[in-house]
């Protein structure tokens, strides 16, 4: 099933003669499959397709939206082992992670399917008429959420499946009405050719128009440019580096017309630990980090790459607890070569400046794409002078920085640059004595957790994965959850506009019970006439 | 009351040599006050202020900032006739018009004290835990908006009470919790700094953080572009031309940390007038658009400047009934000489494209700074490849475009611009013969106008003030109507925090007894432990 070309909406093409095969880490081998880039013509093709079928797409009803999201979800479960051989293939992970990711995937696009089936979500508003209203009759108007054009979705290197072909930015896209583009991550490209193939055939058989969805392949960055370029693209979604997702933002920026790129980028994770927490329970947290910032060789975009604290004893003894747990655990492999190279290269920019300790290091050979586990501390005044250390390392890397005091500690947080999480470890009651550093925390972090590990994002509505740059571009907005719908919506109003032209949302019959404000008022009723 | 100097939150300042004075277009002639430009310090002093007083403003509660809003409304109810011949003495607008946009004003900041002393837009949405979940347990995680950081406002030349100091995009700021710092329109500064007076007055009185709010003078561009580019603003509304916007948003785009820049731009609003109607209706439709071109001489971002219709006897009788009604209208005044030169150049540029033809020209000498009118008219296919025609010419101005067919008429519309509006002119379920018009024309624009007018935006939840670009920078957002405070706002989660430590929003207690989403469910109620 996988057929190494790209899908131009249900077509098929490889009219291009760049080529390029996917990498098995674990294997350390090249995969056979040979998949070919898109041309300028297929990626201009497939754009155009994607814009006239906006035109059908955009106004198609949410049952039928629910149902082609559903469709997508059974093709995925169709593909069966196929798809769980070929991701490992392309990843070095292993089966159990790629079964808990497809089960991730296939219940982010049913819970944006009930969302779409349900109905609520366009945040239907109404005022009604009063004509008679002095100095001036007041208009009906009626607003709600609509799709805003075709969008450009580059997955994510760390997760093939929940955030890349049909992933959270897919499935948050075709819900609110908007076609999609894949340019599908040259990594596991065989990964998405079969996730495509899954969209492809659910459209199909659901009755989508032809263009709703594309895949494009590409090894280099000219294919994502000319997407993001394209006049009749109208929003960009990206999971991966500041320095990729930075220049599609700004590619973006330069358009005649600019717009949206909704990236999520890197992040350190700072996660403080208060004293008496310290003192209390070094051993049990250094066990707990020891498995956070090793958990999928460290590549996730929550790892825990920065611990914060007060100098102590109980800081000294934590440090060799971590060093002595984490150098315990087994090394695992990296998603490829490249990611393994960049591993080892900003590890050693970072151990490379002054004043920086090597505490663990996992030092007997490791398999080649395999990661050795570091740990490195710094104190809190080096910290603040150089921003090369608040380089995020990708992998199964954490630095403890030693600080001096209370003020010195949030004078480092408050200096951080824009992180996803920040994360606080206190006794009982202890967080209460720190008010200025929670504040200067939630200031810089899109979620703040309490005696936990920043690892592990619950997709549920109430997540915020997003935050200040350079953590995502637009901290306004959620990559995970039912209201990263938001990213691919404008309001719109209709003013005086007759009943049964309206969509079904706003119209007075209220046909779908849906919940609606009506003149201020929360409510699923009709209008009565 | 005027001071002609800075507000650097609470204090005066005036520590710069570059100074210079509104006019008085009615009169022609300067007025007296000399406002002195903000400095580099002054702004570095402010925006610091600013940034200081986030840390407490940010946290305050909904009650004391609606006694905030509700007292700058006072404030400004208090500046009584000073206020209004200040307005008209800076804008040639007449007295009634100050007075409705000084209610309009006092509307919006009342409107928003409601929204945030109730307290349930910040959509709070809580997940509770399931310790005991298979495979792994769910954390309690609880969303909520939370304001973004100081936000620099641009005020609008042809708004200088409701957009401008103490407008829309000042009130949704401080609404939801951001510092706000405006860069006064030159054009009216002697509004701006009794406004600003009320607001520093008002933040006194109800014991708000020094730096809550800051007004800047400056004639130039400096003073704005040192706002938008320092590291401490979070975020920028402005309303104004293109070319004023897309600067401000390309110097955010380009800083280390870009910003979200809500700019509210250019629009032509275009008026699609269907066959049957202007058989039936040409004269009285003619009339009622004489009077939409003319209204507040022209210079309303909604004015009617494009009327699209297909070629007919009737609409050669349109034409010329609209340009015998609009010529009885009187000439009146513009906002400022530079806006007057501004009519004249745009008007003249577009004159002087091929094949466009004067039919309306109020041909009598007009005082000085004011606008006569004009209609032009000119084929379908010669607007379709010329895009200078599509420039919108601020003041009482329109063009017709006579369409061929409906075909050509729907390739207009899919090929202009982005627009704030577009009006459709409509026998009685005429409209329903042309879907493929009505859904290009929705893809341009933000609001759809059913057999009325554009000019008048009702300010209310349902209103969309904004659309695709150039009409607004980002049409996902609404400038005008309490959504707006959407802007300024980014969700935000704490996962597992302690009850006591979270927002009152968020607490179990419930205490406000605001709407929250709770495990999916919209409640009111508490949690129960």
């Amino acid at each position: 099933m996988t057929t190494g070309k790209n899908y131009i909406g249900n077509q098929v093409s490889a009219k291009g003669n760049r080529t390029f095969k996917t990498f098995n880490p674990e294997l350390d081998q090249e995969n056979e499959t040979v998949f070919t880039e898109a041309t300028k013509e297929e990626i201009d093709e497939a754009v155009n397709l994607a814009s006239q079928a906006f035109k059908e797409f955009s106004t198609i009803s949410g049952t039928k939206k629910a149902e082609f999201l559903n469709t997508i979800a059974d093709e995925i479960v169709a593909l069966d082992d196929t798809l769980i051989q070929m991701y490992c293939s392309e990843t070095g992970l292993p089966e159990g992670r790629a079964k808990g990711e497809r089960g991730r995937t296939i219940g982010q696009l049913r819970s944006f399917a009930n969302l779409v089936a349900e109905g609520s979500w366009v945040e239907a508003t109404i005022d009604t008429a009063q004509p008679t209203r002095e100095p001036l009759p007041k208009s009906d108007i009626r607003k709600m959420l609509i799709p805003i054009g075709p969008v450009v979705v580059f997955g994510a290197s760390n997760f093939p499946l929940a955030y890349s072909t049909a992933g959270g930015d897919t499935a948050a896209a075709l819900a609110s009405g908007c076609p999609v583009l894949v340019k599908s991550h040259p990594m596991h490209a065989g990964t998405g050719d079969l996730v495509a193939s899954a969209i492809v055939k659910a459209a199909q058989k659901t009755g989508m128009p032809n263009g709703v969805f594309s895949n494009l392949n590409s090894s280099g960055i000219e294919v994502g440019q000319q997407l993001v370029s394209h006049p009749k693209v109208k929003a960009v979604g990206f999971t991966g580096s500041i320095k990729g997702g930075r220049a599609l933002y700004d590619l973006a920026a330069k358009r005649d017309e600019p717009i949206p790129v909704f990236a999520e980028m890197g992040s350190i994770n700072p996660v403080v630990i208060l004293p008496k927490a310290l003192e209390n329970r070094h051993q049990e947290i250094a066990k707990t980090y020891a498995n956070s910032i090793t958990l999928g060789t460290g590549q996730f975009c929550t790892n825990p790459g920065l611990l914060l604290a007060i100098k102590s004893d109980s800081l000294t003894n934590f440090i060799k607890n971590l060093s002595e747990e984490i150098i315990k655990i087994n090394p695992s492999c990296m998603l490829h070569p490249n990611i393994k190279k960049g591993y080892i290269t900003n590890k050693e920019k970072v151990i490379s400046q002054e004043n920086v300790s090597v505490v663990a290091n996992f030092s007997s050979e490791v398999q080649n794409n395999y990661a050795a586990q570091t740990v490195v501390t710094v104190e809190g005044k080096e910290f603040l002078k150089n921003s090369t250390l608040h380089l995020e390392v990708f992998g199964p890397f954490s630095m403890v920085v030693q600080c001096e005091n209370k003020s010195e500690l949030e004078m480092i947080i408050a200096n951080l640059e824009g992180q996803l999480t920040g994360t606080v470890i206190s006794d009982t009651d202890e967080v209460s004595e720190y008010p200025t550093v929670i504040s200067a925390l939630q200031n810089r972090v899109g979620r703040i957790i309490f005696n936990g590990v920043p690892t592990g994002v619950e997709v549920c509505e109430s997540m915020v994965h997003g935050g200040p740059y350079p953590a995502s571009t637009d901290s306004r907005f959620t990559a995970v959850g039912i209201n990263s719908i938001k990213r691919w919506v404008r309001p719109f109003s209709y003013q005086d506009w007759p009943n049964n032209l309206l969509p079904k949302e706003l119209q007075n019959e209220n046909s779908m019970a849906i919940f609606r404000t009506i003149d201020g008022v929360k409510t699923n009723e009709k209008i009565n006439e």
